[in-house]
């Protein structure tokens, strides 16, 4: 038994889900936190918007202004020499001294929710929207892990100041409650394991370190969840393998008979972005007992090949469902996709 | 009056300090810790050594080696076209993927005692030497506080993973006892507050964001300095001033009646290193009160401008005698200084 990409895929585009304001258009709606509340399946859906523009040669940005608790809106001009428009998810000074890079996209944090988990019924608000001025320029790929009757949510806030992890908590999906940030920039790709272990907390982290080292993936230590310390490397880049170029963690592990399993997203020099396991010791998460040599989810379907941002599969959230797991995974930085991968499959691939 | 510079400055330079083994020489002892023991004043400095090389054209490079407990020596040829030499302090690989930068010398954390404060007596052997993955270039830049009768040590540990800060204890400055990693990469210039504010652990640090943001202060809590969280940006580099490329918290905070007084170093565009001062709240050390717009000191005598890496005045550490400030400080990346300044020199000058 392979993978199982369900029929439906994806789940969720862009012209799904509303604009959360009229002059705006939603052009991604991926990368989403997955949990189960009650009977239903929640997608906490990152929802990229940006203003909607005049004219081809004009660029709109959305800035979260703290001061004035709202939207700024920037323009800019295709020909404007200052800054290079090349990458379409950003706009960056040519002369880095004193400016910063603008997003052409605002994030926020939306839930949808759907019974037979192909189906959603997406809320026509956000439930986590920029609020702080670490969050001027977003909020971006949720995670959630429950523990106990609360789920607990890692995502990126961006911000001129870097990408830093904020902790919030819900118990109702309707509440939502702000921890602060949990690690400084430049960091992101935060998961919660979903029990203490040895009477500790513990995540997995990606910094990116600014001079020596990659954006490799890291262990951390916790008594509260909202104090982290500790810090352990735990797995880095692999030269020439699928996972040379950049690593992340992408859902919360899942516990199983061997192992804690983590599936984590990873990208090439050719910023192809695949789905890779890894089992850690069940007592010492520090421990890496096996890990994928070969991906186990590469973008081949049209709707993970090209969008805004293609050959991107990248999952935010899994749930173990008997032997089987099934993956939500944001698909080219544009739509919501769903995979069914059997856990010996996955056991199989490790051994290989 | 003005800042009183010791005319026995530099009070240690590398021919004060032996080498920790006979094959190495000592190239700096500079950038110390600073701590009021019993009746002496105790430097924790550190102490670059490298292999004495053979020839000009060899530059040899100790890094320590995990799974071997010792020292391993990699030698360079200065016509190697793989590598760039030019800083002197760093062998740079020209093509970065999967390389990565060493350094010249390596770092260790070495005890000098003074009872006038003035003349000092370094221990023979290293206080803290690389001991772990995470520091296999170098332990540097110590800050030491003391809460209680526990004395808080802060470094800088190097390695191939980036550079990240490690705290440990001693109540004796003869056992000592390593905590971990605090704040993983990148980042360094960590100084703990003397004291609990309103029932939580505060500390500086200086995390170096890969892609937006600058190398700023950030604050971060603590209920155990063990774990830290509530991350925030306090304050940044300014444009055209002397503080204008990075920044650094330089001696752990002191209490005074206007506030906080956090002694902190920072570079300009031309890499010169100069210490400001800046007053934060008592109660609340989120809020900047009042911040030097010109430094309080500025590399100016012989052993300030010349050196190992010139240009530079670094503080690791002061204490309150009185009215004065008693700053100890690392000049040129090569020796150590001491200056005195009034408090109220300090005071005036934020005013201004």
């Amino acid at each position: 038994m392979g993978v199982y990409r369900y029929p439906e895929n994806p789940l969720l585009t862009p012209a799904d889900v509303p604009p959360h304001r009229d002059d705006f258009e939603v052009i991604g709606v991926f990368n989403a936190g997955v949990a189960k509340y009650h009977d239903e399946i929640i997608l906490l859906l990152r929802v990229a918007e940006r203003p909607v523009a005049q004219d081809e040669q004009t660029i709109k940005a959305a800035i979260f202004d703290v001061s004035a608790k709202g939207l700024r809106i920037e323009t800019f001009h295709r020909n404007d020499q200052r800054y290079d428009f090349s990458d379409p998810r950003s706009i960056a000074p040519v002369e880095r001294k004193g400016g910063f890079t603008y997003l052409t996209s605002i994030s926020h944090l939306r839930i949808a929710r759907s019974v037979d988990g192909r189906h959603f019924h997406v809320d026509e608000q956000p439930f986590l929207y920029p609020q702080t001025e670490l969050e001027t320029f977003g909020v971006e790929d949720a995670r959630i892990t429950q523990i106990g009757d609360t789920y607990y949510i890692t995502y990126s806030a961006v911000s001129a100041r870097g990408v830093g992890v904020v902790l919030a908590s819900t118990k109702n999906f309707h509440d939502v409650h702000r921890h602060g940030m949990i690690l400084p920039p430049e960091n992101k790709d935060v998961v919660l394991f979903p029990e203490p272990i040895g009477g500790k907390y513990y995540c997995l982290h990606r910094p990116v370190p600014s001079g020596n080292g990659s954006p490799d993936i890291w262990l951390a230590e916790s008594s509260d969840l909202n104090h982290w310390g500790n810090h352990h490397h735990l797995m880095g880049c692999r030269p020439e393998a699928w996972d040379s170029r950049r690593l992340g963690a992408g859902a919360p592990p899942l516990r199983t008979e061997h192992g804690w399993l983590e599936l984590y997203h990873a990208a090439d020099e050719d910023a192809r972005y695949c789905v890779g396991a890894v089992l850690l010791d069940l007592e010492d998460p520090s421990q890496v007992l096996v890990r994928s040599r070969h991906p186990i989810l590469v973008p081949e379907a049209d709707y993970e090949t090209n969008g805004f941002f293609g050959n991107v599969v990248f999952p935010c959230g899994a749930l173990l469902q008997g032997d089987t797991v099934q993956v939500y995974y944001g698909v080219a930085d544009t739509s919501m996709a769903c995979v069914e991968i059997p856990l010996q499959t996955i056991f199989d691939s490790l051994g290989s």
